[in-house]
Parts: structure tokens; C-alpha cells; sequence
């Protein structure tokens, strides 16, 4: 028996005096006992979050293998950052950065929502030194670091670090989406309502409105590390809107204790206002989203003369290069189709997926799982089931070349969003838990459960029906398909509606996904 | 007596003989003929380049200054380059930057052109090193580097540095000017075909067609400090234009020479297609142009609560804030009024000056100059006046405070260049050499000496009328308010035709220049 313990704030006595106790009740309760309490956690966390995949044995085990690791990253950090790597190896440092809250805390907040309690008030701990941070660009409120172990920036390249500001809007988002998944109202008051009115008074000073009364974010960096310092960028004004409007809701639901916090009714409209008047780049020649306002009128990367052993792009070609083309190096535009799909209709999510596939290079782990998703969505189930594979085998095929600095937690945690978003399309925007399942021709049956507001939910998904049981909880509604149904203990068992084949979009040569559902269709 | 010598080429012994040999040369001449000798090249360059200015004393010495200073730092450069400090102090580590062919050339082109020569033959030079810069970048041509003693890119910032890619049209600029200005075919074919033609390579690659045919340059950073890796700049973009169609106007005087260069008739029509096709941002509902595409949509600098001890901002301020916002270093929308004064109508540059007055903070001392030669032009000649003033001050009252590490060239050439283009309203476009003088108020008379192809023009102005005469050469046509008048060695008097006098911008709170011209007026 072996036990580890370190501390920045301790003293050597008082830590190894920790250990020593670590040791003695492993020692009381013996090695059986120990390894009983292990199985029973994690038979209850299986019961609760399995999913099952009929007809790809290989992505079976590696969501499977994904789940677990994302769990034991988040499930004792308990007050403690969930590390871009989480406990497996030294890659990043240690740090944490904007796929805790967007990737790992999203999969969480449906099968382990204790964890996402635990590392959202980690970061309602470090509020002050954000808020120190915020003073020191001259901005109000608090700005979150881009990367960090303890609460203080700790990126040196500016334009790809502090510049990459949604990072307080993920993280109110996460907010927003745990008290959605859980009513738990103690943590909002506890914690949330803070995140949310600070990270709203960041985006209300950071943006302006303009001549015309638009709200604009202007030379900010969005998620795709090959653009930087953009004006409006699609993914940063939309998630800032969200956050503004989710503050203002918190204002208005608890106005006793947000006075404490100085804000008020005047803050809340304030904040409203900006929301309404957000400024998002449109090209109307192209009838598509511009990543970031200009972008589709920048040059379009030759992709044609770009060698094979020249990707990632990143270390073969300079930034100057980069930043001023049309090339994507994961999900930037895309993951605004699905992190703010209530803002987009259909046509339009067909049309921005469509356009930005051909760009998309994917030089970033934290890319195939969020186009896995959106290519569900808009109706490349083939194409999904690639990406998935992607995602989930990142690590276990080693695609990157660098899973001996440890696995890819986002990259993981976005396995279970590509089967629970993709394949289950479960969203959960507007207030309502909802659903659109649909199987790539690859698999045979798929089988999800979802922990919601102390309910669980299973659904089991093939290629004619989905059917919806809740094994524990009291009864309630779910949306499939467009249409509202009443879940209860009895299963209830609904048509999969057809769908229009559309022609699956390219990929810049070379770079398309391995092609695992057409092969096996 | 005292020699020196340095040299990271030659060997030590070499070396010492050569400043032996001039010690032994400076013996046998002896001090009185040495002073004499001196006296003869000063003697010389005043009678042919002298300014005379009546009304300021302080401003007469300080022109004088700054021209005996400006002549001392290229003069014998000999193959060198001219460093931003000339050789007074050990400011910028002696390197050069753009403002050697901006300001210090550009003034040296019409009072010592052999200088200018010498200086362009050193930018030959370092063509294989800025050929392998454009390699290294993934471009074609050649790029010279921002800042540099040897050839080689020495800026390690590279949004400021290497994206500053104007600096290549501000070289070709240079040469045109100077060809222009001296009519040496042979330096054309010596070194001017070659620049031209390398840089032209560079900007038709950098720049691209988009969808409805226009040529743009995106991502690059303009001559104000204050912005980085903006698209389309319009500084930028008219001098790339002007740079593309001087190329292609060279290929076709020197089709053999240029074959050898592997330049023909193909790509000097893809240059002319990309200059004629050149985008120029401009904002409809404000009538004035736009500094970088989108800049007059972003926030203005908040300059009512920026303190007067915040100043200059990059020491007080985030360059992401900086960055993001209307606020201008130095002179750069104005820049290009006053380069590309072709481009624009009156109108135009009338209400474009009065935009960007409010929005420029000054923090650098290549921008006082500048917007005393627009001023002037726009009809703000007390202000253009004050600018003046703040120019030729610049390091005799030490205004920045850096006097230590060696006076400011740029700065010290824009004197010369305020004056002559500013009062004098001295333009050298579409092939003409042209005068609009008028003095500010504080002012009695001025008198300007220009070399031109072989000549020496003598400009005298007072508030009635501008007197022109040839001290040298043969009869010429200039062009007086907008009249062509033939020049001989008989002076001719023009009147001044009388001006609307315009409302004076503000510029943003405490950035006002000193008042020199209307406390005197």
C-alpha cells in the first residue's frame, strides 16, 4: 500500500501526518474492503452512465475507456482544477484550460453532476485573483486565465491566451447548464450567481455598441488557435450573449443577493440590452456565418500544395500565415452550431457545416468530437460515426503522436458528447431536455442513460425507434424528435423519423476522417 | 587627430591599416585644410539646400539642426544603412526601419540625392537575405526586414515587425521617388528594376482576389503602432498598389533587363490587374475612410478618463486593449493622404484628416510631421504650425525624453518635410513636381531650396504671392496651386490665392500640440 500527498500551503509535519492517516484506515479496512468500495463506486457510476454500442466492438471499449478516464479526472478534484491531461501525464504542464468547463464538465453534468459542483466552486475560488486580472487589463468584473493550476494567467502568448475570452463564457455556460441539469438552486446561490454577474460585467465592458446600436466584441480570439485578435468572432458573441442574458436572469431570480454582490435591476437591463443588440457576422453572398467578421473574405489556405507531412500547420507554416487565411484548426464556427444551436435555424446549421468542413484541419484533438456532433445534426450520420471514431481513439491509437504525456481529457470527455449529442441528439437549450436520435448505418443499437434534476433516464436507440424509461425519478417531459413526450418508469417507445440524405462535404485532401462508418455500412 | 575604425569582416592588421592610412592622409592634409574641406561640402549643401524661415527663430536654428543632422547620418553611408538614430546615440541598437525610406530619403531625395543612391544600392544588397526572408515566410519576391543592421530580420515581435509589410512598398516607394526625382536611368537598372520587381512578387502573393474580384491584403500591420494584424489597411494597400504599378510601368521601360529577372509581360499585367483591382475600405455612413477594414466601427479609446501621466499608453496599457480600439500612435490613415495624395479628393482628405485628428494620441515622433504636411493641405496651416514646432522640437527640448540614446532621424527629416511639404505644399505625384505654399499666421516669409534632375529651384513665400527661380539648370515646369508656370533662372511671381479657413480639429484631451502658431499669430 502506497499513499501520496502534496501541498503548497502545509507544512512538511502536518502533510506527512496526512499521509501516515491515508495509510492507517487503508491499512483498518484492508485490501478486499478497498477494493469492494472501488467496484461499488464504480458500479454505480456505470448503472447510472453506461452507454452500450451494438456493432463496433472497438468504439464500445473506447467510450467505455473514455468515460472512465474523464470520471477519475473530475470525480475527487474536489476543489482542485481538472488538468487538461487529469492525472495521466505531464502534457500541458498540468494546466487547465476553457475544454474543463466546455468538454469534460458538459459530459459530467449528465453522469457525475457532484463533480461539475466541485470544480465550478474551484473556480468561484479563484474570483479574486480573475478579478485582480480583470484590473490589470483595465476591464471590469473578472477575466478567468486561458491556462492555470492555481488562479493566475499562465500563458505567455497573449493573443492565443488572455485574448481567447470565451473562456468566461464557457465557464458561465457551465454554470448555467448544472443548475439547468440539476435545479440545485444552494450552488447558484452559493457560487454561480457570482460567476455569472462577473463575467457579465467582463462582456458588457468589453464590448461597445456601435453607430447602428450592434454590440460588438471586437480583437478577441476564438476557439480556433488559427485565427487570433478578430472582431466579432460568431463563438465569442454568442456565448457572450448567452452569459449576459444568463446573468441578468440570476439578477432577476435572486435580487436580494446579487445587491450584495452590487448588482442590480439597472445591471440586469444593461446586460439584457447587449444581449439583444449582439452583433453576429452574416455573409449574405456566401449565405453562411463568418467564423469572425471578415473571415470568409480572407484568402482560402492552399490546401492543394500543403504536403501531407506539413500538419499539423502549425509547425511548418508561420502564424502571420495562419491567422490570415481561411483555415480552421478545430471547431470554432461549428461549435457555435452546437453550443448556441437555439440561435441558428436548420438550413442554416446545414450551410455553416457544409462551409467550414472543406477549411477544417483538425491540427487540435478538441475538433472531431464537436464536428461528430454537427454532422449528426445536420444529417452526415456516416461522417459522425468517423469523427467519433477519431475522437475515441485518439489516445488508444496514439493518433497524435503524444499520448506519452498523458490522454486527452476534452478529446475523451467529447466521446460521450459525440454519442449522446451526435447519435442521441440530445440538446438542452431553451429550458427543455431534449432529444433527436438517429444511428449511422455502422451500428446496429445504441443505449444511453442521462442523470437529470435526480432522475435517471434511459434511452435506447436502433434504427426504426428510440424508447425512453426512467429507471429512477419521478416522471417528466423530453422532447424527440420535435415532439414533447411524458417519460415515466414504463418504457415509451417512438418512431425514428426519416431523413433527407444530403452529399457528405470534403475535407481539405488528405485530412478527411478515417473512413470507419461508410466502410462498415 | 582621432581615427576609427570597425569592421566585422575584415581582419584586425587590415583594419589598422585603413585607419592608419586615414590618420596619414589627415597629417598630410593638415587641420586647416581638413576644416576647409568641411566648410566646402557644408558650404555646398546649404547654398543648394538651405531653409530659410522668418517670423521664428527658434524654428529657423531648429530646421538647420535637424537638416545638418539628417545630412551627417546618410552622407557617408557609403553601402550602409542609415540607423533611426543616425549615428548620435545607441537608441533602436542601430538598426534601420521603414523610416529611413519614408522620412529620411524622402527628404535627402531633394536636397542630397546621391545619399539616397548609396542608400537604396544598401537595400540591393541585403536582397538575398530578404529573398530568404520571403522563403522562409512562404511568399514569393522578396521581404525586407523591419528593423535590421545587416540584413536579417532583427524584430522578434512579429505582429509589430514582420507583419509591418508595408515597409517593402515604403523601399520601391523610394525608388520611384528617387528616379522621379533625379531622372538616373542607371540606377534603375543598376538596383531600382530589381527591388521593384521583388517586392511586386511579394504583394501579389500576399494579397489575394476575393469573391467579387477586388484585390485584398489581410492581416498585416500598418505604420500605427497601436494596430496589428488588421485586413486590408489602407496605407498598406495604395502604397502595394502604387508599388505593383511602378513594377509593372519598370518591366515595360526595361523589358530585356527585367527577362533577365525573370519579370515579363505576364506579370507585369497580373500586377497591374491586382493594383487596378486594389481594395480601399471606406465607410459609407461616416464619409471617411477607414484606417484598417472595420477600425471606424471599434470603440474609441475612452481618452476623457486616461490620465495625462498614462501617456504614451503602450507603457500604461494592454496592447490587446490598444489593439481593439480607435486610438492612433502616430499618423497613418493621414500617412497615406499625404503619400498617396493622388488617391484622394479633396474632400476626401479634408474629412478623413478631421476624423483621425481626435484619435491620435502622438505617442511616436514620426507623427507630428506628418499631420503638419496634411494640416497644411487641409487648410490648418496655425495647426500644422504647432505640428511643426513639435517636430523640429522633438529632442532639442527632449520632448520624449530619449534625447540620451540619440536624436530621432525620422523625426528630424519630417522637419524638412513639414516645411517644404507642408508650407511649401511641395507634391511630387502622377510624375509632376507641384507647389501650393502658404505660411501659418505666425510666419513672415520662407524660402526653400529643391535639387531636381539636375537642377536647384529656389521657392520664396510670404503671405502675398510665392516667388520661383532656378539657381541651376535648365528652364522647368512646376505646377503653382494647381497652374502650370514655366520656371527659369528669372524669378516669377505667383499670387497665393486666398483659402476658406476651416474649423480646427481637436485632438484627444492634453494631446493638443503646443500652440506656437496662433499664441504668435
Amino acid at each position: 500500500m502506497l499513499a501520496y500527498g502534496w501541498s503548497s500551503e502545509r507544512s512538511a509535519p502536518a502533510l506527512r501526518d496526512q499521509v501516515d492517516g491515508a495509510l492507517a484506515s487503508a491499512k483498518w479496512h484492508g485490501w478486499d474492503a478497498i477494493c469492494a468500495d472501488q467496484k461499488a463506486y464504480l458500479d454505480d457510476f456505470w448503472g447510472r452512465a453506461d452507454v452500450e454500442i451494438e456493432g463496433d466492438g472497438e468504439i464500445q471499449q473506447a467510450v467505455r475507456f473514455a468515460m472512465f478516464h474523464v470520471l477519475q479526472s473530475a470525480a475527487r478534484a474536489e476543489g482542485r482544477p481538472v488538468p487538461a491531461k487529469g492525472l495521466t501525464g505531464s502534457g500541458y504542464d498540468g494546466h487547465t484550460f476553457w475544454d474543463a468547463e466546455t468538454f469534460v464538465l458538459r459530459s459530467l453534468t449528465y453522469t457525475t453532476p457532484s463533480a461539475v459542483r466541485d470544480a465550478l466552486l474551484w473556480r468561484q475560488s479563484i474570483l479574486p485573483l480573475a478579478r485582480e486580472r480583470a484590473r490589470v487589463l483595465g476591464l471590469q468584473g473578472a477575466t478567468f486565465p486561458w491556462r492555470t493550476i492555481h488562479g493566475e494567467e499562465c500563458s505567455s502568448y497573449w493573443p492565443a491566451g488572455t485574448a481567447a475570452f470565451h473562456i468566461n463564457a464557457d465557464i458561465a455556460d457551465a454554470c448555467v447548464r448544472y443548475r439547468f441539469a440539476t435545479d440545485d438552486e444552494s450552488f447558484e446561490l452559493e457560487a454561480g450567481l457570482e460567476i455569472l454577474i462577473e463575467t457579465a460585467r467582463l462582456w458588457r465592458m468589453l464590448g461597445h455598441h456601435d453607430l447602428e446600436g450592434k454590440f460588438r466584441i471586437d480583437g478577441v480570439t476564438g476557439p480556433d488557435e488559427y485565427s487570433a485578435l478578430k472582431d466579432n468572432n460568431v463563438y465569442t458573441n454568442l456565448m457572450a450573449q448567452r452569459n449576459l442574458q444568463a446573468a441578468a436572469d440570476a439578477v432577476e431570480r435572486h435580487p436580494v443577493p446579487a445587491a450584495k454582490l452590487g448588482a442590480g435591476a439597472e445591471d440586469a437591463a444593461s446586460w439584457r440590452d447587449a444581449a439583444a443588440a449582439m452583433y453576429v457576422p452574416y455573409d449574405e453572398t456566401l449565405q453562411v456565418h463568418s467564423q469572425a467578421q471578415g473571415f470568409t473574405r480572407n484568402q482560402v489556405w492552399d490546401f492543394e500544395h500543403t504536403p501531407p507531412d506539413h500538419y499539423p500547420l502549425l509547425l511548418h507554416y508561420p502564424y502571420f500565415d495562419l491567422y490570415r487565411k481561411q483555415v480552421v484548426k478545430q471547431a470554432d464556427l461549428v461549435r457555435a452550431l452546437e453550443l448556441r444551436g437555439d440561435y441558428f435555424t436548420p438550413e442554416e446549421k446545414a450551410r455553416d457545416f457544409d462551409y467550414y468542413e472543406p477549411l477544417t484541419v483538425r491540427d487540435s484533438s478538441l475538433s472531431a468530437c464537436t464536428q461528430a456532433v454537427m454532422a449528426a445534426e445536420v444529417g452526415h450520420h456516416n461522417l459522425a460515426f468517423d469523427y467519433l471514431g477519431e475522437a475515441a481513439l485518439m489516445d488508444l491509437h496514439d493518433l497524435e503522436h503524444n499520448v506519452r504525456d498523458g490522454v486527452h481529457m476534452g478529446s475523451l470527455a467529447g466521446v460521450w458528447l459525440a454519442v449522446v449529442g451526435g447519435f442521441g441528439g440530445m440538446r438542452d437549450h431553451d429550458g427543455t431536455l431534449s432529444f433527436a436520435p438517429r444511428l449511422p448505418a455502422a451500428l446496429e443499437h445504441m443505449v444511453f442513460r442521462v442523470t437529470y434534476r435526480g432522475r435517471n433516464l434511459r434511452v435506447s436507440v436502433d434504427h426504426q425507434e428510440a424508447t425512453y424509461v426512467l429507471i429512477e425519478g419521478l416522471p417528466m417531459e423530453v422532447t424527440h424528435h420535435g415532439t414533447v413526450t411524458k417519460v415515466t418508469n414504463e418504457s415509451v417507445s417512438l418512431p425514428i423519423p426519416p431523413h433527407v440524405k444530403r452529399e457528405r462535404p470534403q475535407q481539405p485532401p488528405g485530412r478527411a476522417p478515417t473512413r470507419r462508418g461508410l466502410l462498415r455500412a
